[in-house]
């Protein structure tokens, strides 16, 4: 039940444990991102609104969060600026803007909220991040290789299982539709149809792809050949008079080649019905699916004319994206972190007087790089204070009070233990050094 | 010149070394706060219209960037969303919705953007980014102390050279004027004039005091008694009959006595004359103030009211916000790292067939903690890519051709001195690995 407290429907407060837990994986990602030379951009929250509109087509322009104009403009109703999108139309405006100040290629990756007004729903919401990597200004696939493999490492470090890269290229698609005589006009319903043998029997799918058209005779047998067993056979031998097909072969083949050597076999399969619903890919693509989530979890591919039709500079370009909110829900994260530990040193103050030593006792604990905070309510009762510490979730309570005054000592306790050692004052700093790291 | 490519007025792209500068400072403050015991908290960018407006003023509400309705509702010219103006009204409506769900005391900390439709000026911008901490729960002058502490550490971390705390109590303005006689309905105004006694000679202010009512007798002793080369004990003095005064004063010297053992001496000043302009305060008020900036750098105080008056719940608070924008131009930054390393080992690519290899020795690389990248350019001539590993500002360029094959040696070209060593190719990976601790 939404309260007035809430925040807005489809967006999220976080508190610092999930915080932390989405903070570890983002540093993941832009450590793995990093050390393929993918360097960070960070473009603002609002775009003009005509850098935008037109850009997502007619559905995607409403789900534009658009910003009133202000001042005397405000009661004109009109918008002039907008949130975000996405991440590739900031792109193509940069790519625009600084054109040959940007290293060639450029190599980026982005993580950051995107904003979109779709209904909120279970896993979808009106403000998610998305993490975006992209090179452009070279038509080589090595740079595709490239991207697949940063993300394939990205999901290994971040400890995803099972998953795999299904990989194929649009003109594999082309040159299938060639060799099984689908007419032009047929072909990108065809392709959508097709993609449905991942959710669909094959005489499902053969029936809808007659219902688009498509003869009986044909539409069998390209069913059929995408489904035998030895489907990847025959679909290499029936694009080989296709000179598309054939090129789109040979990209596949050496993206296979080329992550052969680096990804661990089986994790990237060849698929030809896999079609990827946008359309302004132009060589290969892929995505990539895990066990147990449905849809993909990223994907990718080239897209050599979009930056040109986004409005940026003529640039061939390829790239992905991670689907991060659905990946961050396959990590173990929060249950894990039950139990917060927000301080390692918990400072206990044993009346006012002694208040001016914790400070200090604080400030060696930090010094020796340690979390740690004085006990800021008003009780100065012990009983009290260590439920305080063991709430923050401590490892150690210090404890200062006038026998530790007179012995010049301070008491370090143990909270999972409960015991106490009594630490000559001066040693306290080494004292915690040691213990932190052991 | 603005172009069609410029990102908004107001707003700014970040590239990598920019970026890089403004995030090693965040992640230098996120260590600090978090050792703190501080915790981070995320709220989301806009936030529901009815929760902003009317929190900042008249002036405040023009500078909220509203955000359209969509849909059907489109056409109404209504907003029902706004951006986030600052990070307390957030703050607030957290501790509302999550009550007894979050510690106690809530110390909280939060860097990220906010947004003002201000006019855009040099430093001034429409997307900014706002840092805070607060401690929520605790009327304990402590927590006053340690957010105070806090900061003084980030600003040394960062290496920010000559900077000082003015600290002052609204409970010392408020006996300040009780000393003085001061007519209670002349009191804010006396306070913003006294403030300018940075800016204006004593008998501008002495003239400005006079002009607001202020009888000239009470006026030019209020200024003798701020500005005598003893103003800190004849302000003590006219206080001590005060209660309120009394009380402000023994406040102060508590701040003071909890720093003195940890933030070096002549860093924190007690200054009377400060007044901190929000009229939310309601205990110790500082500023820092740093040689050569106007202004100042970081503010904070107490406010045991605002959080219920912002329609969060009867909280009393103390915190502060640190001016990352300016601290940020007083950092050495951008210029320092004016040659970006972008990658470590860039990998030369001596033909299609070396490809595969080239990506192994990439993988390599990367293995060994380092940043590489290959070559993807359509060229397979070697200065062509020694150019862009240059370009790149690799440490060493990796060449593998038909010598090296035919040898079983990878070429390591250090980029600095141009000298070139064959190493075995197996050994290709732990060479790497001792040349970067190296």
């Amino acid at each position: 039940m939404p309260t007035q407290f809430d925040p807005p429907s489809g967006t999220r407060d976080f508190l610092a444990a999930e915080l932390d837990a989405r903070e570890r994986a983002f540093a993941v990602i832009r450590s793995v991102f990093s050390r393929y030379g993918f360097e960070p951009l960070q473009t603002p929250a609002f775009e003009r609104l005509d850098v935008l509109l037109g850009k997502y087509g007619e559905e995607g322009d409403k789900l534009i969060f658009k910003i009133l104009r202000r001042g005397e403009h405000e009661a004109s109703g009109e918008a002039d600026l907008a949130l975000r999108y996405d991440m590739t139309v900031p792109l193509a405006r940069v790519a625009a803007a600084y054109g040959s100040q940007l290293p060639s290629p450029y190599k980026r990756y982005v993580i950051g909220p995107v904003w979109r007004a779709d209904r909120p729903g279970r896993g979808r919401f009106r403000e998610f991040t998305q993490c975006d990597l992209d090179t452009l200004g070279t038509t080589s696939v090595l740079a595709d290789a490239e991207v697949i493999c940063a993300v394939h490492d990205v999901l290994s470090q971040l400890g995803i299982g099972d998953f795999r890269f299904l990989l194929n290229s649009r003109h594999v698609l082309a040159g299938l539709l060639e060799a099984f005589g689908v007419p032009a006009e047929l072909g990108p319903g065809v392709l959508i149809t097709l993609d449905k043998l991942d959710k669909l029997s094959p005489a499902e799918v053969t029936g809808e792809l007659a219902g688009r058209g498509l003869g009986r005779g044909k539409a069998a047998d390209l069913v059929s050949a995408m489904t035998a067993p030895d489907a990847a056979e025959r679909i290499r031998a029936a694009l080989k008079p296709s000179d598309e097909g054939a090129a789109g072969l040979d990209e596949v083949d050496e993206v296979l080649s080329l992550l052969g050597s680096t990804i661990p076999p089986g994790r990237v399969e060849f698929t030809p019905r896999m079609v990827r619903g946008l359309s302004y890919y132009t060589g290969p693509i892929w995505e990539v699916v895990a066990d147990g989530v449905p849809g993909s979890i990223s994907s990718g591919g080239r897209y050599d004319r979009l930056i040109g039709q986004l409005g940026g500079p003529d640039t061939p370009g390829t790239g992905g994206s991670l689907g991060v909110e659905r990946i961050l829900l396959l990590l173990p994260g929060a249950a894990a972190a039950a139990r917060i530990r927000r301080l390692d040193v918990a400072v206990t103050i044993m009346g006012e007087e002694f208040a001016r030593r914790a400070f200090e006792l604080a400030a060696e604990a930090r010094g020796a790089g340690l979390r740690s905070s004085i006990y800021l309510g008003a009780s100065h009762k012990l009983g009290r204070q260590l439920k305080w510490a063991s709430d923050q979730g401590a490892r150690w309570a210090l404890i200062h009070g006038p026998s530790e005054q007179a012995a010049g000592t301070v008491t370090v306790r143990d909270m999972d233990t409960g015991e106490q050692t009594a630490v000559p004052a001066a040693e306290l700093p080494s004292y915690l050094a040691d213990q932190a790291v052991s």
